[in-house]
This record gives structure tokens, sequence and C-alpha cells, in this order.
């Protein structure tokens, strides 16, 4: 090593021993006589002396060094006069008596620091200038242990990582693929895969019996904030499984990630059922580190010739605590929040209580005091309370108040980053109508079994009967959610060759189009597939949660930007002719 | 779960415990009033029994049970009156009284045992069938714990595993980029990484110090048997390091795979130079499980008027023991071996030593009884040795000579699976000359260092001085090969950017190209680029080798075939027009 010590590991118990550490320039600062500098690693940062008296010419060349210059730098280790308590290495400095420059560095784009002075798209293109920020090397860092601690808890249950092939076969049900020509298939093409879904699966036919995989995965969307083209997921399967199995497993999973990343021993994790998490928050992922539960006021509301509640499908509120005080102005920016066309409310109804206990309203021409106070108690508010109260369709509704809510709870900074509050969703429903394309879409996806009371409803729909709902069946499906982030989600799957072509006729697959596109996962049902389910978690979003952060983008090594982009290796770029004709393809434009 | 137990874990202290079994159907016997059903999951196997006397209509259920069903068992353990020693179930049975059919299963295509009747075809294609095989199973699970050991190694010398993106940049140098057309960026491709090569490099930029990733790679190669186009690399680097700690770390976590995978303790591992390893086996990834090291015979061999060995640039052979009463059938066979167009010699020469010591050759015309005593005492050559020689062009006798050594070793059973013979492999050229394009290659990758004191002869040839033979530049590079199988690579990296720009300009770059394919890589360079090196080793090929197996295929859960097809789930094919219009790509076939 051209080192004998890394930047963060030396103390008082090593004063007098002569050494040798490499690093970074984190910066250089004059005291009179003496030059100091900040010499920076992976794994800390040491403080190096140099002194006019002592050592004229080194200490000449120690003050010529720049930000981000690469050293080695030889001496003998003393204690600092000047301690800091702050740094792990405060008490300590390096008397320099040889300086070797490993590298030079031009002046950085920015300053590598905390709180640097770099835009998102300065910082992206220098990424690896970036990345020696501690912040992000922290991000990776905590990404490393808990992927070392989702492997040493999924070893230890007999879990066995195995992998699948990222060059796989595009299908048309989900996102969009991303496809890969083949040479040698002229005109035919791989895909990247968006899951190893089927692959798991066949993994479970084959008899792995419990699987997972820590793999990347790849959906051509148009990008959001918190999407990535490729991201990555940690995948699991089980055989002879019940889904109270697969809660329990990855709860132990989860629980053991609190435990050894964020040293915090958790309960065990509230479970609620898709229809009460939106009747109670809007959402199939909420935030439950704060009440605010929604309240349902049609019975209390209707009749009193106020017209907006009256024709309205869903009159529903949330309580806010000590926020009856909230002056006009304040309840103006509330309506003004719930009317942006992102959350697309109509209007805000709005009671406060006074410290008094007396009922303000912005409704006081329709509801007397007794009619207010009915629907105040439905919320058992208390003196100083608001109460919110959005109305209209049952589902835009809850949406926006599930808007709303979150608005509230993070004006009252109840949503805090150190606290978290895991909790399942289960009982999801099975299919989603849509209204654009005329049929159903498998929330989960087309391999999810249907509880199994709920067949029958597929068989009447099957069988010609327009009045089955299939919106009612059920899934065995499962999300798991922490602080209102969907953390994974699974499911029971079908193991059964006639029910999973069942299910593709509903979603629409011609007898054709089934077999050419899931035939091997048909035929391997015949074939002695055992009962299996699993789960998959969004990696990088956990992480970003367990962090308490907000993007994705922030805990991924080289992220791509919205456009797709990766802007530091100037990718995706154009290719060869001679590429495009080996691969027997034109460009279109 | 749907068991209480596996089918691999009971034994004797479980007798009359009542436990429910899953599994399949491995093989139903009868006998008398009793069947018998070897029930099989991941673990193991567990017999089952069906007392005809005791509940007929259930043994009578037992005996329509096919091959392949999947079972659940409840039943009572007892101990068996006819042990089976060779299992470790074997000396309990289950005394079923409740059987549940969980699926059904066609006949399979082969049978699911260690010796199947399936070709290689039929078995790819009903690959979940064949990973229920032992074999595989067991060659899967054997590949889980090496990257279980080998990510243990590297946590615990502070290696970070961070992951570098599976989309980036298509680039010319080295094998043929798979590339993934952009729908968001029309016209521009991203290209899948042949190995992660530059991202490690910046990593390193950024100050990561130690990182490292099983990660797959890809290549777009004609096939042959033991590559596949995605492949697996444990893919490391390391900063502030010079070549002799690159090969101390991961000598050391070779011997812990070693240790803990194959119950090995290994010395330290000898260190062989390219040129050696040419010269002594013709191969720079020699086989040591033997000896017959080349010896080089043109002193003793030229001017006695044969012509074959007087024009020949090498003379050189191998001394193979106790081969000296080959017949001449046996000699006849190995002539034709080395006539074969793959190894691509002229003709073999032979000397053999009688157990009495006389001298017959298939060159006395030539050579006296003195001329090949003074050949035969230049090998050691003992009563009963078989010498042989071939001659020609240095580097296709090397090559010739080469297999003919490794056929030998072969047949005369000294290429033991069970014995390990690792070497490193060093002083690599750091360039290769090829004469079809006229042009120097890197014989490794374009980023390796050339050993300081031979960059004065870059210095030379890019300042116009034709006798500058790079190919004498020595590369600060290295391979580690385990019994004649390259298991990995590395290099100490350029840190440099000018050069880095020279070995660009070396290897045909123009400042464009350079720029456009590396800019990103060079202006890191200019921003404190501490000195680096790394290694990769193919993961599939070392499970390969530790299995002492063959072929990479068996090792990988779904490989494709040697025309790149997934022929399980008929991969690659044709896409939606939709999807290549999305693409802004067409088909010109």
């Amino acid at each position: 090593m051209l080192r004998t010590h890394t930047c963060g590991e030396l103390r008082m118990e090593n004063a007098g021993q002569t050494v040798t550490l490499c690093g970074w320039v984190q910066r250089v600062r004059e005291m009179g006589g003496l030059t100091f500098i900040d010499l920076r690693d992976r794994y800390g940062i040491t403080q190096l002396v140099f002194n006019m008296e002592i050592n004229p010419s080194l200490c000449e060349d120690a003050r010529q060094l720049g930000r981000e210059f690469v050293l080695s730098a030889t001496g003998k280790i003393a204690e600092r006069s000047n301690k800091n308590p702050k740094m792990e290495t405060g008490d300590i400095e390096i008397l320099v008596d040889r300086l070797t420059i490993l590298n030079t560095s031009k002046i950085p784009p920015f300053t590598i620091e905390d709180n640097t002075d770099g835009g998102e798209e300065l910082r992206m293109k220098y990424r690896y200038l970036d990345l020696r920020r501690n912040v992000n090397r922290k991000n990776l860092e905590l990404r490393h242990r808990m992927a070392i601690e989702t492997r040493n808890y999924l070893n230890n249950e007999k879990f066995l990582e195995i992998e699948t092939p990222y060059m796989i076969k595009s299908t048309p049900e989900g996102a969009r693929d991303f496809v890969v020509p083949s040479r040698m298939n002229p005109g035919q093409f791989y895909a990247l895969p968006q899951s190893p879904q089927t692959f798991k699966q066949l993994l479970m036919v084959a008899g792995f019996d419990r699987y997972y995989q820590l793999v990347h995965c790849f959906r051509d969307e148009d990008l959001r904030a918190d999407r990535q083209p490729e991201f990555t997921q940690i995948d699991c399967e089980m055989s002879f499984v019940t889904q109270e199995d697969i809660l329990e497993t990855f709860e132990g999973l989860a629980k053991q990630l609190f435990r050894s990343i964020l040293k915090m021993e958790m309960e065990n994790f509230p479970r609620l059922t898709y229809e009460n998490a939106m009747r109670l928050y809007g959402s199939d992922k909420p935030d439950l580190r704060f009440g605010m539960q929604f309240v349902e006021l049609n019975d209390v509301t209707k009749g009193k010739r106020f017209r907006v509640f009256d024709e309205a499908e869903l009159i529903a509120g949330i309580n806010v605590p000590g926020c009856g005080e909230y002056s006009r102005k304040q309840l103006d920016e509330l309506t003004d929040f719930v009317k942006r066309p992102q959350v697309g409310a109509t209007g805000l109804i709005y009671i406060r209580v006074s410290p008094e206990g007396t009922l303000r309203s912005s409704v006081d021409k329709f509801f007397t005091v007794p009619d207010l106070t009915a629907i105040i108690s439905k919320f058992s508010a208390k003196p100083g309370d608001l109460i919110l109260i959005l109305a209209g369709k049952c589902h835009k509704t809850r949406s926006a108040l599930c808007d709303l809510r979150l608005e509230m709870g993070t004006r009252l900074g109840l949503r805090k980053p150190g606290t978290f509050k895991p909790l399942w969703v289960i009982d999801f429903p099975l299919l989603e109508w849509d209204e654009e394309t005329n049929r159903y879409y498998a929330k989960h996806h087309p391999f999810t079994a249907p509880v199994p009371g709920d067949i029958t409803l597929v068989d009447q729909y099957l069988s010609g009967d327009q009045k089955a709902d299939l919106e009612k069946v059920h899934a065995n499906a499962y999300d798991l959610v922490i602080n209102g982030v969907e953390i994974g989600g699974g499911s029971i799957r079908i193991h059964n060759k006639d029910l999973q072509k069942k299910m593709l006729t509903v979603l629409g697959f011609s007898d054709e189009d089934a077999a050419s596109q899931f035939g091997f996962l048909m035929n391997a049902f015949e074939y002695g597939a055992p009962p299996h389910g699993g789960i998959a978690f969004g990696f990088d979003r956990w992480t970003t949660v367990f962090a308490g952060a907000d993007s994705i983008r922030d805990f991924i090594a080289f992220p791509k930007n919205n456009a797709g982009r990766d802007v530091m290796i100037d990718s995706p770029a154009p290719i060869k002719e001679e590429q495009l004709k080996e691969l027997n393809i034109r460009i279109t434009i």
C-alpha cells in the first residue's frame, strides 16, 4: 500500500509513530509560520502540519497545493495543541517530513462540502466529484450495509440468491420494455426485465423453495423525480407458503434492517386492508407517523340545502389538532392548495373550534350550531382544533383529502425523518377497470392469485355474466409501506394452469398471445408447480426512506436524469453505421 | 407454512412426531400391501408409507400418483425396518394418514435423475425441470455459497459493493456491444456494459477507495461452449495500491474460497512471468497440475541436415514420463492429434527411451545415438520416457505443443478434478500487434498502466521512432489461473490524463474519438485521480472450476444456447410494430 494508515483511524495512542497517509487536499490554511492541510479519504480527515522554521522548502511546497490535489504525506504523529473534538482524529496531527504529489487537480467546478454551491446538473455531470461529498458517500455506504444485512437475513432463512438473466423477452403487460436487437437472430429482440417475475416463479417450479436476488430492473417510462429507468429490487419468492408466512418472513427482514441499520426495535407492524386504507387515509400507502384519519360525514351533512354536500358522493374531513385559530389567510392558502390541479378539489370547507369552544365555519349559512356540533363530535374535536372537509366523487375526494392530510402533517412537523411507521396493506383488489381502454388491468400483475372464495366471480364473468363485478375480486396481495412510501409488494401466485389461463383471458389476452408470451410459464405449471408466493422491495427507495430522504437518485451511484440521460458519460449516444447494419436495423428519424 | 418440516431434516430422534411434508413424487413403489413414495424437495428425500391393510383408500390414492406430482402428506414418523444408510433421512419413514395433491404433473419429457435420459436441447427447453435434478441444484447452491464467501471476505477487507449502471454507452474497443435504443432520445442508444471498467475507475476518482460488485457483463460475440452473451464478474478496484497489494488481497480471497468452499488450505500461489509461461507451457494459462515443461532444443538439433529442424524458428518438446513403450499406433494417433487444424502442427517427432535405455526415434536417419542422447539429456529423460518434439514458427509451435501437453496430461489422468493448482501470471505485454488491421491492440484494455520504465518506449514510438517495438512494453497486469483456466485478470490503471491520451493515440484513437468515448474519464483524471488498480474474476468460470466441471452453462440458472437463444422462453423474439415505431427504428431484413 502507498499508505500505512487511512485518514480516519489515528488517535492519541498512535502519537509518536511515523506514518504515511494518502488522500485529497480538503483545505490549506496558513497561520503564521505554520501551514495546515486537511487530508481527506473515505475514512476521515487528518490534519497535516508544515513548519516554515523547521522545513521551509517543504512548507513552501505545501502552500502551493490546491484543493483536491492527491498527496502522500509521511511524518510523525503529534498531539495537537488545539484539539478539535468534532473530528474523530481531532486530537492529533501529522508533522510532515515527506510529501509527494500523486496527482494534481484543476479547481473543482463546485465545492466538495456537505453544503455545496453546485447545481444539480453540474453535479450530475461531475458525478465523480459529487460522490466525494460526505453526504453522498454516506448514502452509498448505507446502501452497502443494507444489502449486507438483507443478504445475511435471507441467507439465514435458507433463501438462495440465484441470478436470473437480463436479456429476456418483451411482454406488453405492465410498463414499456427496453429492448435489445439481436445480431445473431436478425429482426428479433431481447427485452430487459421489468422484474424477474416469471423467472422466480420458474425457480419455484424447479424446486428451489426459497429464492432471492438483489437485481436491477428496467422500465422505459417517462420519468418523475423518484423514478429511474433502471432500479434495484430485493426480489424474493417462497414455496409451500400462505400469505401469513410471507408477511412474517419479510416483517422479520424489515425488523432486522431496523435493528441493525437504525438501532430500532420495532413492534409488530399493523395491518390495514386496502379498503380501510382508502377509507381512513385516501391512499394505499398511508403515512402513519401522524393521525388525522378521515371521518366520513354523509350522514350528518346531507339535506341542509348546501348543494356542494347534497350532490356529493362523499363528504369527508380531517381534524387538524391545534389549528383552530388559523387565520383567514392561512385558510385561503389551504383552499388554494386543494384547488391546485395536482390535488383537484373544487373547494375547502372548514370549521374552526376556538379555544373557548365556539364554532366558526365557512358554511355557517347552511349549518346551525347544532348541525356543526354534530359534525365536530364525529371528529371528537376539542377546543382549538380545525376541521377541514372536502366533498365530491368518492375516489377524487379521498385522493384530494389524502394530499391535504399530508400537507397538514408536513406543516405541523408531524412527518419526522427519524420516526418510522411501517404497516402492511392487505386485501388488495385483483383487478382495476380502465375506462380509457375499456378493459381490466391487473392491479398487481397477471400472476397474482385471487382469494379462493372470489374465483366464482371470475367464472361468472367468463361465462358471460355482465353483472359480475370483477373489481370486487380480492387478491392475496400485500404491500409494505413505511412513512407513506410503498417499500415493496407481493402476492400469492397462481400455480394452476387453468386459473392462469382464465386470468389472462380476463386481461384481454387471446389464447395465441397468452401462449406466445407466457406459454413457457403455463407449460411449467403442467409439471408440478408448487403453491408459491413472493414479494419484491424497491431497494433504492427503502434505502432512501431509511435515510429520511426523498430522492432515490441520491442513493444511486450513477443515476440518470429526467430525460433518461447519464450526463456524465453523455449517454445514450449515436452508434456507428456499421453497428446498425450488423443489427439489421435503421433509424427512422 | 404448508409443511412442518422439510424432506431433508427428519431423523430417528423425531420418531413418533406427527409431521406434514410437502414435495415432489420422485418414485412410487409397491411391495405387497405397502406403497412407498420418495418425496423430494430441495433439502432431501423422505420416504412415505401407505398400508393397504390400515387405510386401503388412501393407499389406493397413493398408487395413482405420478412422478413429479406435488403433495402435502401428514403422518407419524416411524423407524424403518429396512434402513437406507445412503440417505440422510434413511432411518425413518412417514406413516401417512392424510394426503393432499397440491398439483398434478404431466409425465416429464426426461427423467429427473442425476443421469438423465434428456438431451441438451430438451433440457434447455424445460430448464425448470432440468434444475430439479440434484446435480444442477448443487451447482447453483455452490454458486450461492461462493457469492456469500466472496462478499464476506471483501466486506471484511473494507470493500464497498457499489452498483454501476447497466445502460451505459457503446465503445468500439473490445468486443461487440449489445445496444438499447432510447425512446426518449430518438436515434440514440445505450449499450450494455462489457464490464464496469470505467465506472469502477470513476469510483476510485470519487474516493471510494475499495469497490467491488458481483455484476452481469454483456458481450455480443459468436458463442463457444464456454461463452455466454451475459456472464457474471466479481469486479474489484482499489486505490493507493501497488500490484503487490492487489495480488496479496485477492490471493487472500482465493485462499478464503478454497478454505471455506473446498476445505483446502492453499500454499502461497506461485508466480510466473508471461514470458516464462509461454516458454515453459506455451500458454498464459498453464495447467500446473502436472509437469511436462517445454524444453527448447534449438542448440542440440540444428545442423544435422534435418530440414524441418534446420528451417524452424523453434524446436521444442516435452518429456512424457512412462510412455516410452507407446506403440506405433499410439504415436500415429498423437501425430494425427497435432496435425488437426485446431492444433496446426505439420508433424510430430518422437524419441522413445526403452526400459533398457535404448533410444528409438522417428529421426534416426538424421540423428546419431550421441545426438539423441544429447537431446534426451536436456529433458533428464529416464528409461521408459517418451520425448515428443514439435518444430516451426515460435508462436505456433508453442501453441501446438501446449495442446499436446494438455492432451498427454489428460491421457495420463494427470488433470485430476479434485486437485487445484492456482498461479499468478504476471508481467504481461501491454500491447499486441495485429497483422490484419495493422495496428496495436491493448492486450488487457486501454486503461492498463505500462511498467513505468517502459514508458520511454511509448514516447519514442509517438515521436516517430519506427524501431520502437511496443510489443516490448510491459504492463502492470496479472491473471489468476487455476488448473489451466483463466479465473480473472487485472492491472494497475493509468491515472494520469496525458499518459492515458498517449495510450489511446497508440491504439489508433483520434483525439476526437478519444474525447467522445472516454472524455469523461480523461476529464475525471484532471480532478485528482488517485493511483489505483483492480481485478475482475469470471464468477461463472470460477464456480465451474471449483466444481471440477467444464461448462459454465451448468452453473447459470437460465443460460442461452450457442445461437444466443433462451429456448425455454423462446427469446429473442419479434416485437410489435408499435414498439419499433416508438423507438424510431425499422428492421432492414
